[in-house]
């Protein structure tokens, strides 16, 4: 993301152009694993405040503008868990409502340690109800009713705690660690890896029983893959694999 | 609740009581956080064992009295949690079966260090199945599994760490750090706070393209709230919100 | 189990001989606790490889022969939860890909300090994803995230810390404290947790309303048990119940 002069504020143009890029890298063969950061000094500060209240002027005092607004913001989201690689957001500075919000719905996310995290539109008079969406999938609800209705930020370190990011690191090993997150990840069998994300979020939404059969028939169409019979041979046999893809 | 002869038990008279009070308080916009708490030794010990063992004079050995006591029991559960106000626990001296249902309802909680949380029906033979309920959905299922079948208590500590408290204090700390807490919720905007609460629990039952259908839906009434307008006016314009709330 | 020589793989003969032992076992009014452990070095290292590549000399590449595989772990994880007595996994050595997730199933486990735990099958190119749904209901999202796809060990402090074991003790100490685990849940009315055990996994599954209806039946039903009587008036008489069971 690179508006650093919005603080990487999730505009109509930024928006736009995550979705753009997202759909071209979900196709793209050679990237195994997609980094999310943001230019300047904060990773997202949320949504666009100036765009939104310039929406007031509609007739309808902006609600039309409001919820598309909210539709495209969502279907972000779920984008990100929809691709076929795994997103790593490689968070800095500050990461506050829809910012928090994207940090939550990342695969996983390795954050500076004085990096901030906040649910904070309440200070303003506007719930972060979206952002909660992710949240409360995320960390336990106690602690995620507590960030949304008192505003309050969490250093990184509380929010590797609570299970938000993965883990906080010194701000000077920060690229270091998510470039080594997402080296291990590529060095796995892509085909692998998509099977397996692509099962993540479903089966979670599905109860047990059905989640099982689903994910028993993913796990068929891995086994079939000539790589993974090659893996599996490979293993068997001692030896490194010869992967095709 | 004021019964600290019964260790505040959820008796037939306190659970009207509650019923009750928070009805009166959900119409009172002037109440802007509640607090819960229980006079004497304790927050709550649960079921009131005497009632329960004198209902066993019915004809049908108390089958339809005690199904109508945990239907009260779970009604008052909802009513917390359907209240436009968020409530915040105040926890002390043991909060045990019902009592820590009770806790681990409530929007928020904050407990004195000392505190003994427990689910611990199993030792007198009656397995807390109701608290069940509110327990797994607060804290991690293999340690919820733990307390409801060995009946042992946990400190405030470990219950932070579980996520089934906020956080623990020292005793003497107590009501300030709740009033801190529910003073700081009070100075944001009520409407605001109202639409989020109303939401939080309901998106979390739902699969999440839903959830962010409905939540998108929310934040559009809250942005069309005049004193939400008033509110980002202010802080594009960085003064102080004027709010006639 | 007993196939050390193999580190206890979920080979078609461990599965039968698994389900066999659990189906005499839940009739078994004697037992009330269960403790599964594994021979030799390792508790369980998942799926028998070997076998699973045998089955691709089939005409359909082993598609049948697997879906049959995963279909028999699944119901062998279902029986587990479905049983009347709690199941803790003593874990030891390494526990990986299934048998990673039969520590997630296990109603509580109790792991030794060096014990490893991971769902690797992505180094070889299976992506674990039937473990996947044992691991993600016993862990925050991001964190069996990242083991599924590093396939990167934890060790058994980091496991409880997660969630996915009860607690890691001393290697000289896991007989022992599996064992007053045991006894502890043993001591208590085994009907009582068998209607609790019974409930436990089917009202997480339920819209927080249902789960208080179902599980308020559950209650009336433990109430009315002859047993539950003499352990309520043994506690309001303050003597110990003379139970019958």
């Amino acid at each position: 993301m690179n508006a650093p002069e919005r603080l990487n504020a999730l505009s109509d143009e930024m928006l736009a152009a995550l979705h753009s890029k997202l759909d071209v890298l979900a196709e793209d063969r050679q990237t195994r694993v997609i980094v999310l950061s943001g230019a300047g000094k904060a990773f997202c500060a949320g949504h666009d405040l100036r765009q939104m209240t310039a929406m007031r002027q509609a007739e309808d005092g902006g609600a039309a503008a409001f919820k598309d607004l909210f539709d495209r913001c969502a279907a972000l989201m779920a984008r990100i868990q929809s691709l076929p690689q795994p997103v790593i957001a490689q968070v800095h500075g500050i990461a506050t409502a829809a910012g928090c919000q994207l940090v939550a719905t990342c695969d996983l996310a390795i954050a500076s340690e004085d990096t901030r995290f906040g649910v904070n539109g309440v200070n303003i008079g506007l719930f972060c109800s979206t952002p909660m969406v992710a949240l409360t999938r995320s960390i336990p609800r106690k602690q995620a009713f507590e960030m949304l209705t008192t505003g309050e930020f969490i250093f990184a370190p509380r929010a590797a705690e609570l299970g938000l990011i993965n883990r906080a690191v010194p701000a000077d090993q920060l690229a270091k660690e998510t470039n080594a997150l997402a080296e291990k990840i590529a060095s796995k069998l892509g085909t692998a890896v998509a099977h397996g994300k692509g099962a993540f979020y479903q089966q979670m939404q599905l109860p047990t029983d059905q989640a099982y059969a689903f994910t028993g028939e993913v796990m068929v169409r891995n086994m079939l893959e000539a790589d993974t019979r090659e893996g599996i041979d490979a293993f068997l046999e001692k030896r490194a694999p010869d992967w095709q893809q």
